[in-house]
């Protein structure tokens, strides 16, 4: 089977606040939005910003729980990088969790949480790679 | 800014329990793996597994909660896959949360979480486009 993973949806409160920070704070351009979801194109995959309620009722399954326990990575091109993009997303309307630091495993991260609590890792993974297309390969 | 993300990562409670759902319900094989964390190699970008304890020690922020306000997708290439993988997915340890059936935005589609409750859709869609490497292209 393709070890393949077609969507995210992030569960959000507030489309328009919601947009302006992927917008504003990554740059971000959505492909697709209507009254109740925002959808952007990504690195092989689609990222859905979708109101929490409705994404409830099509799960049938109510009191999704924010912050989940699950974390998203943007990795940047260098060290530098790393800080200016926490302090871009928090001026959009982001909230900086941790400042970047160096963790165990090497390379440097911080992390910031968009508008609905959602958890961003801003990260310099000189491991990874990431080609000219988005697409990132595993690396140690 | 490019409109990448590199790792989605997990919060998960068993490091076993886990990998024998993305094992025998998906039949993925990790590219890494140690102690407290199992990572996956996507199409374009990484999936971990990790520790609960651990990302919320890096993260420098109690209380991750579980289910989260998100879901993956998993796009299939017919009606009749769905319910199947569902179903096989229930048996490495998830639990169906809704057996497949017909959303109004068209396609088919149902959901399951895995053991640790995070929410998994297992759609078909037939506007969404997969190549042969699993990269995915909206369309409606």
């Amino acid at each position: 089977m393709q070890q393949q993973l077609s969507v995210i949806t992030l569960g959000i409160a507030d489309l328009g606040r919601s947009k302006t920070f992927y917008r504003d704070g990554f740059g971000w351009t959505p492909i697709f939005e209507n009254h109740e979801i925002v959808f952007y194109q990504m690195n092989g995959f689609v990222l859905g910003t979708w109101l929490q309620a409705a994404m409830e009722a099509d799960l049938q399954r109510d009191g999704l729980r924010r912050p989940g326990a699950f974390t998203l990575a943007h990795n940047v091109g260098s060290q530098e990088a790393v800080q200016l993009l926490i302090d871009r997303l928090a001026a959009a309307g982001g909230t900086m969790l941790r400042a970047a630091d160096a963790p165990p495993h090497g390379g440097l991260r911080g992390y910031v949480a968009d508008p609905d609590d959602h958890v961003w890792e801003i990260a310099w993974n000189p491991g990874f790679a990431i080609d000219a297309q988005g697409l990132v390969t595993f690396g140690l």
